[in-house]
């Protein structure tokens, strides 16, 4: 039975709303002369910036800090602090997506129903504004943020570097494989928890760290932390099987990419691997795990609920 | 006629001394089971890391640290988070070098004599192999400093991704226009500004940063800062130049990457603008321009002066 929490969050209008309000932050953090000239470079990151991307990342970093944060403490510039981070983890997730597209990875020339960066601007453009974005990531950290502590914005570029440097990059790496190397559901758990779940977990971790500003020691919070950070794991894993699973089902319009791409690249997902069916079973019984995590923490958390589901029901 | 400062100095020597300390401590950081596995990322990545490179950005950033800290504040965990930053450095440099040599970007097949990354390991590894290391440098900052506060580390961020996004990839960037729109003194020198002259600027700067543990709110402190600042920027451009002559008049096997590029990929440079000579005497007023920088400041900085020296007198 679903408890209090699971009901009355209207998620398609929640999305909607924070996706908008990462979007508008982007916008005011970007609105700066450094960051249009030389336009050769800041309009392919603008271009890949706003394509019309779900924000899911940002999305559960604000909404982990909006359940943890109490209403009293809560106040402007944590928030605009927090909406920062959100655009800071979108970069990172952007930028992997441009590189990921490239003719020597995944070659796709379609990225949300327009041409990739690389179709658009050209390949060299493509990885140098991919870098950019990349670095752009860990200096908002450091320069646009208005209250977290110095030790705050140190534990988010950790968090950041971490998902990145031991998780996503890691995961790509494996992913190019020759898939009898990969053909195993040790090795497939492997590649998404490490390129797709760190980011996730990094994503909420974020979110919480800033949410503690006021209460870094309390040991319930640190207890809760752990319940938090597995929650963002086994999201982001059913996060990764939904995508291949919508990579079999779908069509190239709904995604907004090129579908049926990782059977012809020979990847290894898990549909490959275990079977539609039972690749769904696995999704919903992660999802219900990672609820589980959120019920053992004295958090009221309906939002992180929702996304929980919308991660698993998603048609896109 | 010089001063005392400008004696005394065996700069192969130090360089060769400096260069080691870097390297070892690069290896202590990275003998860790995390940056081994996979084997597919790492071992490409310190392919490109160990394979010969002069070390100068992080030297300038060793030098400078040690120009300004005075022996009684001077301590072993300093020293420590000096190299890291140091090594962090030089993981920028050495990315920004794999990406650049791919076939889309100046398509170079050797880099310091041996192939270049992506000869060895392929172009979506070499790619990959950047990004880690871009996101490595961050993470070393935050997670393998010792002693050095939040704010040095938070400031440290801020000049290595100001130096990369605003700095690097911006110049980068404006290197591949096309010939026509380059080919001008001012353009010239923001490119060599951009692409070379911040991270240098932001080496010293990260040593000036670190030996100011103690004092960072002295005025004298300040004032200094800022003529260092002059300094880094002013040997930027200079080695920038130098780099240029050397791709004109030196050959392949000095250079360790191939000679006569700039011209093949019509690219615009000093040499290409202003010609050699005058070229060279360009660099060297920049140079002396740079010393009379560290004159106005209360720093005995022997080593500095023989830098600036060694980057206008070098050969490869």
């Amino acid at each position: 039975m679903p408890t209090k929490a699971e009901f009355n969050i209207n998620i398609e209008n929640y999305l909607r709303v924070q996706r908008d309000l990462i979007d508008r932050h982007f916008k005011t953090l970007l609105d700066d002369n450094k960051y249009t000239n030389p336009k050769e470079l800041w309009d392919p990151v603008k271009y890949s910036l706003f394509n019309g991307g779900k924000r899911v990342r940002g999305i559960l970093c604000l909404a982990t800090y909006e359940s943890i944060i109490e209403n009293k403490l809560s106040c402007e510039d944590i928030d605009y602090d927090c909406k920062t981070v959100a655009c800071s983890i979108e970069l990172i997730h952007a930028m992997s997506l441009i590189h990921d597209d490239l003719p020597s990875m995944d070659n796709d020339d379609f990225r949300r129903g327009k041409p990739s960066n690389h179709k658009a601007f050209g390949e060299a453009t493509a990885i140098l504004a991919g870098d950019a974005m990349l670095s752009l990531a860990f200096q908002l950290v450091a320069e646009n943020t208005k209250k977290i502590s110095k030790e705050q914005k140190n534990e988010i570029v950790k968090f950041l570097s971490r998902a990145f440097t031991l998780g996503l990059v890691p995961g790509q790496i494996l992913d190019l494989l020759p898939i009898k190397e990969k053909n195993n559901l040790k090795t497939i758990e492997n590649i998404a928890t490490l390129k797709t779940a760190e980011l996730i977990k990094a994503s909420v971790m974020c979110g919480a760290s800033i949410a503690n500003k006021y209460e870094a020691n309390n040991p319930d919070i640190k207890k809760a932390l752990s319940h938090i950070e597995s929650f963002g794991l086994k999201i982001g894993v059913a996060f990764q099987i939904i995508d291949d699973i919508l990579d079999v089902t779908s069509d190239t319009k709904t995604l907004g990419k090129t579908s049926g791409k990782d059977e012809k690249q020979n990847k290894s997902t898990y549909p490959f691997v275990i079977g539609i069916e039972s690749s769904k079973k696995m999704a919903q019984d992660l999802v219900l795990d990672a609820k589980s995590e959120l019920k053992r923490i004295p958090i009221e958390s309906p939002v992180l609920y929702s996304l929980a589901d919308y991660i698993l029901n998603r048609i896109s």
